[in-house]
């Protein structure tokens, strides 16, 4: 797995960087970019969780949240700067479907081939739940409802205003879990995958500080050159902005999260493949939305937190649906397959959008 | 019991169609049509069940799954042939609303006035929750959110498409409880509802693939005639189309089935009372609605996946309560009152619509 | 804390009555009202909760049923009389919202900061979440999506009947609470919350029904006048009706309920805390609502059960919240602060608005 990664790393930095000098066909750009994204998102992964292991929990736990986003906050911040603000929020939306749908999906589906039923912990599953509600269904669908009877400059006072709450909570839930109510909840149920063992890191922790400087510093170049494909490429395949920030971006920016998800569901570390679909998801909602709000206040276009219609339907939907299938702590692959399904009926949807 | 509707059938089935044959009044004749096809459904119900049994589990989960609903399947159809396109879509609501209060109330409240609590398995209630939510909430609303920014064809594609991915899913759930997990669950709660007895057959395989036969042709040949009496009733009672598609065909496909749910609640077996009033729900959501999209495929005019705002409200409502109520799998006759009152409100509502 | 009700009723009371009839400037009567009414409904709290332990439990719960909103109930009856429609409306909702956010809320909170996890009794929790869905998410949503379809009169009809309906299922969870099913569910979980001390009376029968009825009568005087500040108010500060109800009125009518939530919450009795926060707003949903709509009958303008799309929202969505929260029968102070966030977030869109 990692020698894949390391391959699309080594081939594909080089090539993107002589294709963007030599103005390759966007097309061609687009896939090469996407790529070499993948395989460079892999080692930032890797070297945060070294990093993670090296610094102990509670800071690792930080250094976790903040850099797993990092490759799609980077690529986002990018698209705002280009005013592509429809991909943007395309791409936010498409990365909390991609991981509650298509990585949660994958996981109970191929970890359920294997295992007639896998078992995580109920509280976590739980406390994820009041999560997601609070901030997909709370904070997203509020400001698109009071938008529509506000003026502009009201909407933007109160996406603001959410997006420094959603991140004040968003830290108090890390508080919450990595000092307050560390282990709180353990031992409570069987959950034999919480077991930590005393993990060995890959990557010294100054290695690890180099790796990710190095692979955030060639994420940051070659998104800047994926970003200005994004409209030929929409127009060459009749593809909307919003089917490229949905499926394609958000399939990029989270392909390394996704790879590992199914690994730790085929290993029976239920717990952790959950983890990582709606913990995602949580960054997602909970950090990275509310930055780019923050961050697009110094930008030409503001982006105020009002999704279209569809998106925001389409992630209350899918809110729903996880939080049904996952609140008894106990997967199998049907579960899977009806998150596919889901993923499936929105991938069309917003196909023919 | 038997005896009842054994009179309903010997009696209407010769008036009936003594009565197509010299134009009675449609009044008459609608609530004559009513009346023989509650008749003949108890029939159909039991030739099901008595070749379930015969040809074991498997096969004979399918059976019930696919015959339960064909009566609704067979009135719905010929609707639809008749380009009565709102009291097919009326009555699938109407199906899904009935069965989930009325006949989901009844069974709770009527249980419940003998019973202090009666127990079902929680793990059926979440998996039939996770069903409704992925057929009712997601499937049905998706569609309706994204056709108002869709071309006509596109929301022919979508619905299509859905219907496609829900039958498979609806196999897929059949496969999962009668072969990969049957009895995996089991045993997990105390469901004394679940002993399973050596059934006897009423009739033998043969005599009952006849009785099914003979009362299928006879259903699809009256309901031929009930459908044209709708206009003609609607427009002297002033009743809406919706109204008679919603309450009274709803009533008339599933009357066998209310019958049997009650009786299940009354004797404590509250595990199947509830199988029959969500899995019939789950069966019209699941497969009879997309199969009916899929066929009009072949009609003038094409069924799409997209209900009227009330509609889908009332469903997405009836689901959103009924979870709320099961998921502890637990009931008391109070819990009934809700789901009886909920049923009268919306009947009120479509009344007057 | 008695005491401090006690110094602003003493204040409060002459000066209010001095006030009105000096014509002091609406805004200092307004402060003034406000705070004569929140030392008045605390003697109203303390009479009742004496006469329901004199009189035993059934009687009891229905008087603390009835009489725990009288202040609400109070003002809403003279505001519509009065004609503002919308203030009643947003006194609902905020009352609601109120209850369920900033109440349960600061409940979890303050009584989190003390102990590591608080515990109350998963079935209270689960009877409750099926009332809301049934009381705001059906009978709230139900009447708006359909009176866009309806002719007033129609809505108006829908309106009385949902009122109707309404009450007579409070009556029957009354009826099912105390006396059907009356410690049925208990001692299931190890709610140590409701170990039945004997309780003391405060004060005798007699004593309590002249407290009860003197300070009623105080509130219905001086909410006479508050009502009439509503709108020179609005206007100085640059509020809406619409905050004012939400926010002001609801807070004003909720103050005793609010402090001894707290207080309970903060002697680690959670079950009473949790059931203060969600049975007020049953209460409200469920009673003082649909007594509104049918006392309304017999004043110059009828109110529908209606409300405006952000209310109904704030409201759902809350619900929600609330409910994801609280199935597992288990709190802590994070849970609070994501209520507390909630409220926040909707305050600031209301003020907004």
């Amino acid at each position: 797995m990692n020698r894949f990664f390391f391959f699309l790393t080594i081939i594909g930095v080089p090539l993107s960087l002589i294709g963007s000098f030599m103005h390759w066909s966007p097309i061609l750009m687009f896939v090469l970019n996407c790529i070499t994204i993948i395989g460079l998102a892999s080692y930032m992964g890797r070297a945060t969780e070294s990093l993670a292991i090296v610094t102990g929990p509670s800071i690792g736990g930080l250094l976790n949240a903040t850099f797993g986003n990092a490759v799609e906050l980077i690529i986002a911040i990018l698209s705002l700067k280009a005013g592509l603000l429809n991909v943007v929020m395309a791409s936010i939306t498409g990365s909390i479907l991609g991981n509650l749908l298509l990585v949660g999906g994958l996981s109970f589906f191929v970890g359920g081939l294997k295992y007639k039923r896998q078992r995580f912990s109920v509280f976590e599953a739980r406390h994820n739940a009041g999560l997601l509600i609070f901030s997909i269904v709370v904070s997203f669908v509020f400001p698109d409802v009071f938008s529509t009877r506000l003026e502009d400059n009201a909407t933007h006072i109160l996406s603001i205003a959410i997006s420094i709450i959603m991140i004040l909570i968003y830290l108090f839930a890390l508080f919450f879990r990595l000092v307050t109510h560390r282990g709180v909840y353990k031992g409570q149920d069987d959950d034999h995958n919480h077991v930590e063992e005393d993990e060995v890191p890959e990557w010294s922790g100054v290695r690890a500080i180099i790796v990710l400087a190095v692979s955030t510093l060639f994420v940051a170049l070659i998104s800047e050159n994926l970003v200005h494909t994004f409209e030929p490429v929409a127009k060459s395949f009749g593809w909307s902005e919003l089917f490229i920030g949905i499926i394609i971006v958000a399939i990029v920016g989270n392909a390394a999260e996704h790879a590992s998800a199914i690994l730790m569901a085929y290993k029976n570390k239920m717990g952790i493949a959950v983890e990582i679909a709606i913990g995602s998801s949580l960054q997602v909602a909970m950090f990275v939305a509310p930055v780019l709000v923050l961050v697009s206040v110094f930008f030409p276009t503001f982006m105020p937190l009002t999704f279209t219609i569809p998106e925001l339907v389409a992630m209350v939907l899918s809110v729903v649906l996880i939080i049904s299938l996952t609140t008894d702590g106990d997967t199998n692959w049907f579960e899977g397959a009806v998150l596919l399904a889901t993923y499936i009926i929105m991938g069309i949807g917003f196909y023919l959008l």
